[in-house]
């Protein structure tokens, strides 16, 4: 009873927080995500602590992404995605090759053994594209070719960061095996292959599968079980519980009940992840950071991650002009969780130690604030150059 | 990562057997609620084991719990059960006291030491609102007199059961006094008082502060904030959570977009609540009930159980006459969640052992199995003895 009472106050303490932090960043103009991942500072861990990292609360924030990445499903048509499919991978590969050799010339600089310069440069590699798709769903930006393109190279970006995870694990517990690798990468490709081709195949012909009587008939409870198994199955196969999430929501989205759905979906999804977002901000290590080396570490590596990322997504997105091409870039900045849990493998593994830990915590943080007030800018010049592209030409076909 | 995909996958496999136990009993005709109760039965720990009774899982039944009696007390008017007061007060000390002499009258026939007595008597005293609220929710008889006193009475019953068992603690832990007794009560009473006076008058004159531009100006976020801060403190207190999340409904259901809310937090209840009744069945422990003493306590503590509490509120609410008389008495029945949380703190205080403490939770149970099935019944004939009333006075007004 008492473990209950008292995780029951850390949630009502940091919805309460995200909360205030949303409102003050509505009125100061910014996005109101920096408002709760900052909230998760004040009330986490970093300063009062009145908000623990929990099974419970950990649980609750990874709902909260999970919930996140279906309503990003619901709202995107697999169709839509296969049209920038190329250029995601393009932005996927390049932006994963990049922070991987930046983080490891990092290890190098600064003399870290070999382990630790593999779970350093793996730690860079994977995009949350939480954050990103939150601000862009935001501005209306998530359907656009930009959008997509981001959306499609996490996805690819989750399957890389994977196996450069699998081949760092297995370094640190004493070596892998090229056939361990080519495994993994089979079983992601044909997960993602089967559960979209067969998911949304199957939803197409037969709809009334996911007819729920009690809500109108629209599919929120059958939607709700499939995003849960899928996000349970990505999370077994060794993918992110998110990706599973998101291929739920492209499944569910096929129904004709998709816009009852996504009214269901909503207070769901805006009740959990203030929790996803405050616990960002609760992980980070004030402590850990407060001595000179590691501030000097967290410096060198947080900007090697906004380098090596941009530069890398924007040179794979640069057929689509700069604007595009930047916002792009920009958009496939923050790590968030992903790479706080990669890092904390490392340190479970014991291949890497507290302050690399809390410096890879801290350049996640600040990837992932950094992003969110230069987005709307960046919309809005891409949208600019898209219409100036298309009055050019329709100018050039009336003559 | 590993853990967590394991949490997701319980979440899963419970939602979709609670799914698919639902729609088997909408086609039979009977409450949903028992095809939930019995998935839990079917994949938890008593059969399958696929989904088990961990921090996680907890956290999620009880918020279901918590978002249940929100959404009730949404529903529900301040004035509407005030004016039932008397009833209800009448209903719920009935209904308290009659259990509480059955329940020690059968530690005695069984020959049990005192303090065993006492947690068994304990266990026997309190409703577990949920069911019956979520039944006349689904036959729209919530707020028909009848539902009203069952509202009321649970409360007044959860406080004269937290009184009880801070005596049965007391007496396990060697002793308490008349004024720690007196203190519960005044905190109790002070709490729903504050809450319901200070918040109902509070947001009636000032309900901007309740106003939420993300979603069409609903309260939604901020009702949660006050459900979750409630439910925590009604658990600091000593009171079931469910309570103060019955207040915060209440209180929230004052704002003037009540009926947008209420379309907002269906999903999200829709969502929880089947974690809620699964592990109500997921508790049951089938092995410590397989020999014949077991059940042989089991069924006299449950028919003395059902009778006692059946009876109790019966006699309190006899001047409605007999047909709505009998439908509260028999929606009072159900103990569900709090005779299983009373026999698990007399377990954890070495007052009971492992025989007592599964006949308990199999008791809890039985009486919230028993209790739908009649109800539909039963609010048929208390609504036509109403309308067999109002149409004679009405034909004695007309002559």
């Amino acid at each position: 009873m008492e473990h209950l009472a008292e995780i029951l106050f850390q949630l009502f303490i940091l919805l309460l927080a995200a909360k205030i932090g949303d409102e003050i960043f509505k009125r100061l103009g910014q996005p109101t995500v920096i408002g709760e991942i900052l909230a998760g500072v004040v009330v986490g861990p970093p300063l009062l602590g009145w908000y623990q990292i929990t099974d419970e609360t950990t649980l609750f924030a990874e709902i909260g992404v999970v919930l996140l990445l279906f309503q990003v499903g619901v709202e995107n048509r697999l169709g839509d995605l296969l049209r920038v499919g190329l250029t995601a991978l393009a932005v996927g590969a390049l932006g994963v090759m990049l922070p991987f050799i930046g983080g490891f010339a990092v290890g190098l600089l600064f003399g870290f053994p070999l382990e630790v310069n593999v779970f350093l440069a793996a730690a860079l590699v994977a995009t949350s594209v939480g954050v990103t798709s939150r601000v862009l769903g935001g501005l209306g930006a998530l359907r656009t070719i930009p959008g997509r393109v981001i959306l499609g190279a996490a996805i690819i970006d989750d399957v890389l960061a994977m196996l450069i995870l699998a081949i760092a694990t297995g370094l640190a517990a004493g070596g892998i095996s090229a056939e361990r690798i080519a495994t993994l990468l089979l079983l992601a490709m044909a997960f993602i292959a089967i559960v979209l081709v067969g998911g949304t195949g199957l939803l197409r012909r037969r709809r009334s599968i996911l007819t729920d009587p009690e809500f109108a008939e629209t599919p929120f409870l059958p939607g709700m079980i499939i995003m849960l198994g899928l996000a349970a199955l990505a999370a077994v196969i060794g993918l992110a519980a998110i990706i599973g999430a998101f291929l739920a929501g492209m499944v569910v989205g096929e129904s004709s009940e998709r816009h009852a759905l996504e009214g269901e979906v909503a207070p769901v999804a805006a009740f959990f992840t203030p929790f996803f977002f405050g616990s960002i901000g609760a992980q980070i290590d004030l402590v850990g950071l407060a001595d000179v080396s590691a501030l000097v570490l967290l410096a060198v590596v947080t900007i090697v991650a906004v380098v090596t990322k941009f530069g890398g997504s924007l040179i794979g997105a640069i057929h689509l002009g700069l604007p595009r091409a930047t916002l792009i870039g920009w958009g496939m900045v923050p790590r968030g969780e992903v790479g706080i849990v990669v890092a904390g493998l490392g340190l479970q593994l014991g291949a890497i130690e507290g302050q690399v830990y809390s410096v890879v915590v801290g350049m996640a943080v600040v990837t992932t604030l950094v992003v969110p007030p230069l987005l709307p800018v960046l919309v809005r010049r891409a949208e600019r150059a898209r219409r100036g592209i298309q009055a050019a030409q329709s100018r050039g076909d009336g003559r």
